[in-house]
């Protein structure tokens, strides 16, 4: 592989990455296969999870009408609250428990699978809510044992949360996001039907898609599994393991296909060839990250949703302020390619020709403008907010946003170089506005 | 996606692929882990399956120590026969029903991993022989429920049987190859360790390698998921589903790295760089064509080896004649692309480029002639021998052969294009001799 010596031998380093997913169903028409599928899967009495605005939507029916047709019981949960809390979480699994199911359905974006994955969890094997949250906010318990079987419909092509086993909530107390990550929570199938993009508003495209690009971007650039120390134990590599060869894969024909559809799919609703091509990206993308991890862009995202002032985006619900997902990573973005490339700086050229830039004659010192630059353009004609400032932050928020982002460290450490928390102050200055 | 438009609905075609594979885990040295891995999976008492060649080289000894060390009983079973058979396949499921294991760890090539699988599968639900092999020549009896946790170390860069749901042996009183097919025979988990290739003699590799190469083309130019009839079931869909995106992406690199490492991998043992390239390829070939399929390099290769004469390769057991399965697999291979490229021409250009060719002015009625002469010249240099009738065979074995070829309908229909018993005759007259 071209890559090769880029994963060469680390004194200190792992030697091996692991590859593992969910299995997957894709293609167009596909949620009528549910139940056909639950069956297999050995389901009876189906929780079926989902949102308020979604339930009344075809997809919901769609899914539904195939479980029961399949002689399954069906109860819909529909009070998911897109970004979640640990309150939503807890309510959502105690549903679950009073229900006695033995399987989950989830249709949604990612807030709906994620919600779905916790439920599933605290259901099956009951705990103190902070007993299974990434340290160091939890304590990060292994999941003691095999979950119900769960099979994940995405309705957006974005989280990738349909391919990974990682759980993502607002902890409302402190005011910070964070997750539930085990390979456990990992759907056991993902239904996809890129069809169920096709009435998305272009705002819920363009952030979504952004989420797809800095999942394939973070995942190519993170720091290689050879340089991360291998775990206690071989069957505890994490997921967050780095960047790999197999992974890179993914991420490769993700931002072709992000650099190829992102602008058409949000431009032109009936443009299916482009919301199909950015749905394979995202699953693509998903793959990827769930076997490599992501680094900056998020762990400064879940800052920059968790401490939301007073920011009301058009498309989602408008009951209270909220930084949808795939915008509160992006706005980070260029700020922090431009601070990695030195890192890799042929992987950063790498990722902004795939996503579209032109390189001819580029340097090494060039990396980290030019995929700043093709980001900032993707981001101004796809209408994004102009960095942190253009979601409601002032210089003065800085230091509360990276103290939130310190609280990140599976993802810091998973950055191609060391980061301490005055680099994030910087980053969240470099990111405040753009253009 | 690039391809989007060879995926077009096709009316009274499939609508949507599946995707599912063993967990992976790779690297030098990962062997070593397998202790740790077969633990973790619920395994106390352990079958080790392997070879009498290989049980006293490293990897076995290396796997075995690592299963002792973690406390596991471990019981060896080196009596895999090198192109397996029914009865080699009974005398190891015999083995494993007596020993009463609750779990399996084979160290080997295709032939090793593929009699492990069997063995777990007759032991776990025992049942006539004839129940689980591939129809028309067995009852294709779906296997019951899952199997005991298996981890795969494959020896070889070839089979890719790792990752597959396929087990693969000689019929001996129907004098064919054929199969056992399902997605419960795929192995937990694959540890797939590079450096366990580099003692292997130049024409194992050089067969292997062709296995892998035949893999990709093969499953690159299957015929489209789209154009194959739905199963009965959405849940049954098979995993000889045709070509398909996902699979597209893992036959692309594995085509571009063979193209690259084969020649260099046969050449010098010493090449390391080389020989780990062509155990990625392996992988990523037997990802890909456990999610797409094979068609007819790999049906005719059945009969070739099925019917052998006299022929005793180098590199190999000298107890008896055979035809190592890379090398009956790749004789076929250069006559058949001539014949399926007019079914979809830009796909046997792009193999064919990247494999090394020059497709410089190239039209699409050269695609044939193209992709034929580049796998020649790779065949000759690297030893293989000259066609159908390199290895034993006269023109008047063509319609023996032809009518062994035709029992694995499961393949010929897997072809990008309808094919007859006759066509097969000329495809084994064709491939005779190339040089």
């Amino acid at each position: 592989m071209a890559c090769c010596h880029y994963y060469g031998h680390t004194a200190g380093g792992d030697t091996a990455f692991a590859v593992d997913m969910s299995a997957i169903t894709y293609g167009a028409g596909c949620l009528a296969e549910a139940g056909d599928h639950a069956r297999s899967l050995g389901m009876h009495r189906v929780a079926l999870f989902t949102d308020a605005s979604l339930a009344a939507l075809e997809p919901v029916a769609v899914v539904k009408q195939s479980l029961l047709a399949a002689g399954l019981d069906v109860v819909v949960y529909d009070r998911v609250k897109v970004e979640p809390t640990d309150g939503s979480f807890l309510s959502a699994a105690r549903f679950a428990s009073e229900g006695k199911f033995d399987g989950f359905v989830s249709v949604g974006g990612g807030s709906v699978i994620d919600t779905c994955k916790a439920a599933n969890l605290y259901s099956t094997y009951p705990a103190e809510f902070i007993d299974y949250v990434n340290a160091p906010i939890g304590n990060a318990r292994a999941v003691p044992g095999p979950l119900k079987p769960h099979i994940a419909c995405p309705t957006t092509s974005g989280t990738g949360s349909e391919c990974t086993g990682i759980a993502i909530f607002d902890f409302v107390e402190r005011r910070v996001k964070t997750g539930i990550v085990s390979k456990r929570l990992r759907p056991s199938l993902a239904l996809i039907d890129p069809t169920t993009t096709y009435s998305l508003p272009a705002n819920v495209v363009a952030a979504s898609g952004f989420d797809v690009l800095s999942h394939a971007l973070e995942s190519f650039t993170a720091l290689p599994y050879t340089r991360r120390a291998p775990a206690d134990r071989p069957s505890l590599r994490p997921m967050s393991q780095g960047a790999n060869p197999w992974s890179d894969l993914g991420c490769e024909k993700a931002l072709q296909m992000t650099g190829l559809y992102l602008e058409r799919a949000v431009r032109d609703a009936s443009d299916h060839e482009a919301r199909d091509g950015m749905m394979f990206a995202a699953t693509l993308a998903g793959i990827a990250f769930g076997n490599a991890g992501v680094h900056l862009p998020h762990g400064m995202s879940y800052a920059v949703a968790g401490q939301v002032k007073n920011f009301c985006p058009h498309g989602y619900p408008q009951d209270e302020p909220m930084v949808p997902h795939g915008m509160s990573v992006i706005v980070n973005a260029p700020a922090v390619f431009r601070f990695t490339a030195d890192a890799c700086p042929e992987r950063h050229l790498d990722a902004a020709r795939w996503l579209g830039a032109d390189v001819a004659g580029a340097t090494n010192a060039d990396a980290g403008e030019i995929v700043a630059e093709r980001l900032i353009a993707l981001m101004q004609s796809t209408g994004i907010p102009n960095g942190v400032g253009g979601v409601g932050y002032v210089p003065a928020d800085v230091d509360s946003l990276a103290a939130g982002a310190w609280a990140q460290q599976r993802l810091i450490k998973n950055a191609p170089k060391p980061v301490t928390e005055n680099d994030l102050a910087g980053l969240f200055h470099g990111a405040m506005k753009y253009w």
